[in-house]
């Protein structure tokens, strides 16, 4: 199930790309570029900042060719995508879901090798949640939208803990994905429907610093 | 001869990145560190993704040397090389093609430890070819030009396509490199002549995402 | 020693990547994420590039915390942290050259695997004393400070080969630190007070490019 998930989170996260690439006037390249960063530079920062060679897409050309693929469908699509608007957001948020848990399994699986504490294992289910759409506000030369948006972020960080405490105390695999799914996805909407956000900080420029 | 056209491409590279900085203002320091970036950033990019320790510069102190003496130097003759605005034009494409040729071969010659794909050896030419033009252009804080110019990343990505293609069929390697410096700097420049570009991606910002 | 100036340092650069965020409006989230990439973001690109793993912090669990609380502490103490102007400067101070010491010791530390130049290990010391300053700056959107101000990479330049010439002819390695950091601090001290800075190269944009 989280396979079908994930092929579909990476599609939903490359096309993001792709229209972030539009809205900065790039060519067929960037747009590319910037689809196949969205959806598979998350897991690329993790495999780097865990050591986790070969980084997992250079064994899976697929996933490549999928993520190019849907950006470059994006080029055409566009205009119709405004009404999928809604689709959109829950498909952008299972793959949120789905890439913080694959994230989290990625660094216990490094076990034998690598002995990772259980924040490291935390950081690289959000990096893998989150990297993307950072890589993709940098190239796109805007502030990352993650870092100032509604709960998204702190999503990711609920999911990984949930599911590494359910698999903690020996919940059944399947039954912890589910559950996992099941709150992560709640929150996700319920924080879009009704606004939720964390406290901001705003800093005012003066001579300091 | 790939090991000349190289040195000079990276001093063309580490050139063009010295004036990006003078165009922000920037000090000695970060003349130098863009110079080197712009150099050599794309390998180290290429060795960190495919796992290629120890990263190619860290042995090769000299080209290091080379290209921050290159910025440097940018600081003083930049009032002089306006002038050689076209010969600047032809290095560069040297340099995008040879970039992408050593690219494949690391690729290449990873064989024995990680196996990668065509796939996988395409892109780390390209990423080789484009990447320091985009670590610059991140570091001097604007949208990547090679993301939104005339083809540049095509030109590297055919490049590839071509060198390997002959390869897999036997062509003997300097006929090879030979025929894909010539097809490429053809096409390149007539990119530039002609304003050939991709087709532009252009959307608007409106509610969605 | 060096430790704890490493531990007051990341206490600090995590401080000041707040209050950057902070600037930038950012939530809670995004605040901890750019304290943790100020304090150790420079320690994992030398890591990363040298091919350290597993990373120095994934072993560290408590540098991990400490950077993050000392972030989000910073969104309640910010308004008072003005009168502590100085204070901070020289903590910064402090900070760099402690970075600047280890990253060349860890680069040291790496021969039997791999040889590392002296150049490379320079490099090392460099990159762990200011690449967190440029991963905030990248991530709030703005041109990295550290390379268009008063000498900073430069003191980090000369404290790297100061410490690594005094190990070099055989002094105590007590004393080669002192040293370093007698020196380094003066001098850095003094470029904040007399407002020293390199050449800057600023290059106005024309067709050229």
């Amino acid at each position: 199930m989280l396979f079908y998930i994930y092929i579909v989170a990476i599609t939903a996260e490359a096309m993001s790309g792709a229209l972030a690439a539009g809205r900065r006037n790039m060519d067929m390249f960037g747009v590319a570029l910037i689809a196949f960063l969205t959806a598979l530079g998350g897991g690329t920062m993790r495999d780097i900042i865990l050591g986790n060679y070969p980084i997992s897409w250079t064994q899976h050309p697929s996933y490549v060719y999928l993520t190019i693929s849907a950006g470059l469908l994006t080029m055409l699509v566009a205009r119709y995508m405004q009404r999928l608007n809604r689709m959109f957001l829950v498909l952008d948020a299972m793959g949120l879901i789905a890439f913080t848990i694959i994230g989290c399994n990625v660094a216990l699986s490094l076990e034998p090798k690598y002995h990772y504490s259980t924040l490291v294992v935390v950081m690289a289910g959000m990096m893998t949640g989150v990297g993307g759409g950072i890589f993709r506000d940098i190239l796109c030369n805007r502030t990352p939208q993650v870092l100032r948006h509604e709960l998204y972020a702190s999503v990711s960080l609920l999911v990984a803990l949930l599911y590494l405490g359910l698999k903690y105390i020996g919940i059944d695999e399947n039954i912890n994905m589910s559950v996992s799914f099941v709150v992560g996805l709640s929150i996700r909407l319920a924080a879009i429907y009704w606004n939720w956000s964390l406290p901001v900080f705003s800093y005012s420029p003066n001579k300091w610093q």
